[in-house]
């Protein structure tokens, strides 16, 4: 037995094989995508590091407007939440006079319902239940008086992790009549991942472009009737703001969607990260749970809803701390059991990011010393925002052959984008999507990373990318100039038309 | 139609159904068990408000050893661990001369890390690239020499999350020739609840409690071949040191398993949390990796291995930050692309946490000012965890019809418990375990919640319990007063006896 010659195989000559290869991986694994940090997203990062090596492009740098990562686009942490979580992280800091004292008590509150007073402590898996007493709090004020009950407050790993476990318990992978999930055309695609991930059926209900991507309800009766052919529809997910098509829900169109779902009997998830983000003066957020309460007790006490927050969006943009929340209504107190012993088993979501949601509920008052600073960071970054959505929409529409809807609010737009058929077919050619040779091309030559539409899902040949208005608006403009350009260029390339005939 | 008289009913008179009931919940995640977290904790949790609302017992507090919940049994974080976090979480910080130099530049080199050079924007999907290159050095000089590659380490929301991750790459619920994956018997219940979730089946190989927990390699091929009837054993799952059992295995033992593992195509995965907490003298913590480097590049270039750590435990016990790492061999490489678009879709590991495991793996250094508080902290730690892990061996064997192993490491004992016939009798007209009668009665009368060892899986008509090791020395002496008192008294009450004839 020669063992120089067989240094990866067997010591009896055969090879041993891999356990864990494409043809054995979990095919429910394989079918999971996940755009937002797909293909577009490796490409930058080669061409990141190309660069840090001393390679040269048409540009300096990759701007990833990619993913909503508000930190990471240059915008400043609120002071308060980060002087708070510090403080919680290094009590020793209590006797520092530069730290405030509302920062202080806050830090000393969440500390105290703290195992051994330290954020290194498991918490109860729902999450610290001061934490989850303060959420209640400020829901009842956001809504105005509805009652929220702390015990229907879960502490999440962000929101993704709240959503995923919903998920969880609503879809079995061994149903014979298998679950439907209905979600919006285009989506977040952590829904369309987890659909795969789980074995459910993707009940894809379209929003409507050319009404700056409102929610049709005769299109959710036309969804659900088509699927209930096939599979059992049983949730409908919603996102408001949307994400990526950054509208904002009407009050009735709220009430037609709780409505449908209270006949057809569907579990509601209502994916409302976005609610801080808000920009257009004739739109404003409306929580699905008052909507419900508003329509009366026989809508209030049975629709099963599960509502989701997070740090990571509004004005704090705290996505490394992994902070969120679920409030969950009308759930049947054995299931709600089993909920919790199902987040048991990850023990419990991160302490810091959960001190960071308390902030976020529980921000400084108008008595507070704090409050001028707390409140100037904040508004000038909503209102950084507000002027960032108006920009966007009005370079892009400015563009021939860009249509984009306004950006009421969330964090990104969505415009529909022309590809000229020969860049269709070239794209065919290649094996894939045109809007994905339409983004790689966007990146190789101007450095800009953004998400192409079909990783959302759109209407069958309609085209469109995903962009973040979250750079400095110095570096918007900059962005938006140079897709311009690609724009105008691309399209003579591929039409082999002049700029005057565009 | 009387709208008042069907507030929780349809309009139309009927009862609008809940969409979610124990009956359509998914079954998989009925099946789940999770004894840390599960019913004894929660009578713990009433039994706790009792007391709080001035409700008396017999004792004034109740004491969870049901849990490695370092902090909250009074545990004092490392001091410099904290800095470098509270430092990255407050970068003004940075101008403070009460933080040492040592803490500041490796939160500055974290921060450089770190998009914007904030811990409030996303990491890549891994994890913070040089955290994984200090991951990765770290593992090499921990293993004298043994190559590691920094892209072979994930960052993971604790072991959970990365044991649980792996797992689903290798169990497909719709697998017409069942997944098996061997457990050891008593486990760490993640594992079963983990396989319950995913519909894989579990292969119990049971460690021998006769020698000290050590896992026999006939034992493992005994399940094997009886697995392989019914199911395709794919995967083994090793926990060194153990958990609930405490055993440290010897590097014949890991030899054996990877040999086993190598013949048979078997996945590894190592869960290797405890490699800090190894107290007796004659054991010592062999990384399976280094194991499987000894043995040969035949075994060193083939074996799929993936090794998991965590924050929570050795020293530092920071569980709330939920910090962990996995270092994975020998994958395949389109595998690992699928690994890190599934990590994806949940975005990233709490950064907070990823920041702690990197102060674990580049802790201070002789040479560096902060080296002496550092090592002072750890070592009285880890000190203390050695005397009560020999304290609570020795008191626990005192007891008549309690017999405990030896803690060679981890933070629990798992001691074997006599239960008379007449209470296993009484626990069965009652549909519970016996060793959950056991244990409730514990609670209810010492105020001391430990876990039942049917919560862990145990052999037929054997009983224990899992406590940790965790309280105070202080407090620890107490607690094993009244576990002994507890005991005894318990046999004289089923057994007729009294204190001599025991």
């Amino acid at each position: 037995l020669d063992e120089n010659n067989s240094s990866a195989g067997r010591l009896d000559g055969k090879m041993r094989e891999k356990t864990l290869t494409m043809d054995t991986l979990n095919p429910q694994v394989k079918a999971v995508e996940y755009a937002v940090r797909g293909p577009i997203v490796l490409k930058a990062g080669e061409i990141e590091r190309y660069l840090e090596e001393g390679g040269t492009k048409p540009f300096s740098e990759v701007i990833k407007a990619n993913i909503g990562d508000a930190h990471a686009m240059g915008q400043q942490p609120i002071t308060f939440l980060r002087q708070v979580v510090a403080l919680c992280t290094f009590p020793e800091l209590m006797d520092s006079p530069s730290f405030p004292e509302d920062a202080k008590w806050r830090a000393r509150r969440i500390l105290q319902g703290c195992g051994g007073h330290s954020l290194g402590s498991y918490s109860a898996s729902p999450g610290v239940e001061c934490i989850r007493k303060d959420i209640a709090a400020y829901i009842e004020q956001r809504d105005e008086g509805v009652p929220s009950d702390w015990e229907n407050i879960y502490l999440t790993t962000g929101a993704s992790d709240g959503i995923m476990t919903i998920l969880r318990l609503l879809v079995s992978g061994k149903d014979s009549s298998r679950t439907g999930v209905m979600i919006p055309i285009p989506q977040y695609p952590l829904y369309s991942a987890a659909i795969s991930e789980m074995d459910a059926v993707q009940v894809n209900y379209y929003l409507d472009e050319d009404n700056c991507w409102a929610l049709d309800i005769n299109e959710l009766h036309r969804a659900y009737q088509a699927a209930k052919q096939h599979c059992q529809p049983r949730v409908i997910c919603i996102i408001n703001p949307g994400n990526p098509t950054g509208q904002v829900q009407s009050k009735k169109c709220i009430e037609e969607v709780l409505h449908f779902a209270y006949e057809e009997n569907l579990f509601v998830m209502s994916d409302e990260v976005y609610q801080d983000n808000v920009y257009a003066p004739d739109c404003q957020f409306h929580s699905f749970k008052k909507v419900l309460y508003e329509m009366g007790p026989e809508y209030f006490s049975s629709v099963e809803l599960v509502s989701f927050h997070s740090t990571s969006k509004g004005y704090t943009g705290e996505c490394g701390f992994r902070g969120g929340y679920m409030e969950v209504i009308n759930m049947d107190p054995e299931v709600k059991a089993q909920l919790v012993k199902l987040l048991s088993v990850r023990l419990c979501p991160p302490l810091a990011g959960q001190a960071a949601m308390d902030v976020i509920v529980n921000p400084p008052q108008p008595e507070e010393h704090t409050f001028k600073q707390f409140h100037q960071e904040k508004s000038s970054v909503l209102g950084a925002l507000a002027e960032k959505a108006k920009l966007t929409e009005q370079i892009l529409n400015s563009v021939p052959g860009i249509k984009c809807n306004p950006v009421q609010g969330s964090m990104y737009a969505f415009p529909r984008i022309f590809i000229p058929p020969k860049a269709v077919e070239e794209a065919k050619a290649l094996g894939m999507q045109p809007d994905m040779l339409y983004c790689l091309r966007l990146l190789e030559e101007t450095g800009i990373c953004v998400v192409p539409g079909s990783g959302f899902g759109q209407k069958d040949r309609t085209y469109h990318f995903r962009m973040t208005i979250l750079p400095s608006i110095e570096k918007l403009n900059v962005l938006l100039g140079k897709v311009r350009d690609f724009h105008i260029s691309f399209l003579k390339e591929y039409s082999g038309l002049e700029w005057d005939e565009i």
